[in-house]
């Protein structure tokens, strides 16, 4: 299935995206959010799908589409997962996961804006496969952690580097600004996409492209960053991790390249849908 | 004010601390969450207790304590905010505050246990004093800063130092295991504490003062906190942000020294009360 959540940004309802049409199911599930996940969302879904999907209305082809997850505790996102983007950043290869939060904060819509933030010079791009947690996960091994993994979704995780990196203490800063997290259009799960580790990812910025890679270069996959991860927190349903990005950011390019308004980005990965973000000076609505 | 949450874990209530005693206040208020800060929520507990005072019912004195903010959207801290907790990690002065974040998933009450995590060899205390945001904050300037916050309370910001530092990547590692976030006993609400830098702050383990300093040192202030954060997200109300810990935590001895099982934990603010942690293995319940 291929879950959306649609509508104004904060009041989103849930949806399904059939055949490259959307629909609205709000009137038999309530959202797609950690009790969802939780407690048999997914099989009840199915079951709505399968008995009711006549009843079913289809949305205008222009809903505006949301975060497909409500309300995630967190984003933990993996850095230098590729060994090409380790290299193009000048980072040795990484000899265990590299762990980072996101702020909840900056999740957006998957077609909404990107807005550089005040006083930002190096706002960046990188295109992730994302996952979201369908289980609670503490110190689960790599053989059970894909009971953990309800599905996946694409991610453009915007980073701006001078907070990211030369502004003291941890990559966090650069990475929790408002509308950093486009995420969507769907989250797809987990059974339609026989192997997570061979996808084709790639985003282009104003029709070119910048980065072109495949989740088979993963130095760490998914069953080892859930494994791992839940050694040091617990991973709750909802809870969304970004396996990080392959080469072709804008901090590679010599000299570097950045996102400046009108800016025009597109992102993909096979099977799990296209964003597409416009970039604007920041504004505060 | 002093806010509580009262009852089994993760189905807290909300109460109010007066003069010794816990009153129940969950007939008149539904939570003390994101929605109660944002919408009134801290005025009309002002008229509940004036209005209503002799209709609340006080709580035995065993009632187990939650922390007093309910599901913070993050946790935001400072690292080496105190010049001589910097020495003693052997750490430079910080040109500009150090931000990392905690997993939501490490709060428990004040008076819990904390668990020693698998695997973990060496788990600190850091005793903080913590603030949380009333209203929410982006881009605000230093002058306007403490309109955005709601009142303060105590935290231990427990560490797994080698997770932190040894273990490649962020801090973030080290910080958000289970239990790794007591906080309470009480959100004081902020016209109580005259000056919120000027509080001795003190933590023992075993009955040995191990820190013993004043909110006077720290490096830089709760304005200046909010004002810098807030340039690089948006600060969410009921979002809880940790100053830092001054000198003492286990790190700085010489030899290090770490909390094992057994081990008993209190820990204080100035007019932000007292809470006490007993150290436990890691168990699954």
């Amino acid at each position: 299935m291929k879950l959306i959540r649609f509508g104004e940004a904060g009041k989103e309802k849930p949806g399904v995206h059939i055949d490259g049409k959307n629909y609205d199911v709000s009137g038999f599930i309530k959202d797609y959010d950690a009790s969802f996940f939780a407690n048999g969302g997914l099989p009840h879904l199915e079951w709505v799908l399968a008995e009711h999907r006549n009843m079913l209305r289809p949305l205008p082809a222009d809903a505006r589409l949301g975060c497909p997850v409500a309300n995630p505790s967190k984003i933990l996102c993996i850095g230098l997962n590729y060994a090409k983007h380790a290299k193009e950043t000048n980072a040795p290869i990484p000899k265990e996961p590299i762990l980072f939060m996101k702020s909840t904060t900056s999740i957006t819509g998957p077609n909404d804006v990107i807005m550089i933030p005040k006083n930002s010079v190096k706002t960046d791009w990188e295109v992730e496969l994302a996952f979201v947690i369908g289980k609670k996960a503490s110190y689960v091994e790599e053989a059970d952690a894909m009971d953990h993994v309800a599905g996946y979704c694409l991610h453009n995780d915007v980073s701006e580097r001078e907070f990211q990196l030369e502004r003291g203490g941890t990559w966090d800063k650069g990475k929790g600004c408002d509308t950093f997290a486009p995420l969507g259009p769907w989250m797809v799960t987990k059974d339609e996409i026989a192997d997570p580790h061979k996808l084709r990812l790639w985003l282009k910025v104003n029709d070119t492209m910048m980065q072109d890679g495949n989740t088979d270069d993963l130095i760490f996959n998914i069953p080892q960053l859930v494994a791992y991860l839940s050694q040091f927190m617990t991973l709750l349903p909802g809870d969304i991790i970004s396996t990080g990005t392959p080469a072709g950011v804008g901090l590679g390019f010599n000299p570097a390249v950045y996102l400046k308004p009108g800016d025009v980005v597109e992102l993909g990965i096979d099977g799990l849908g296209v964003s597409k973000q416009n970039v604007i000076a920041y504004r505060n609505d």
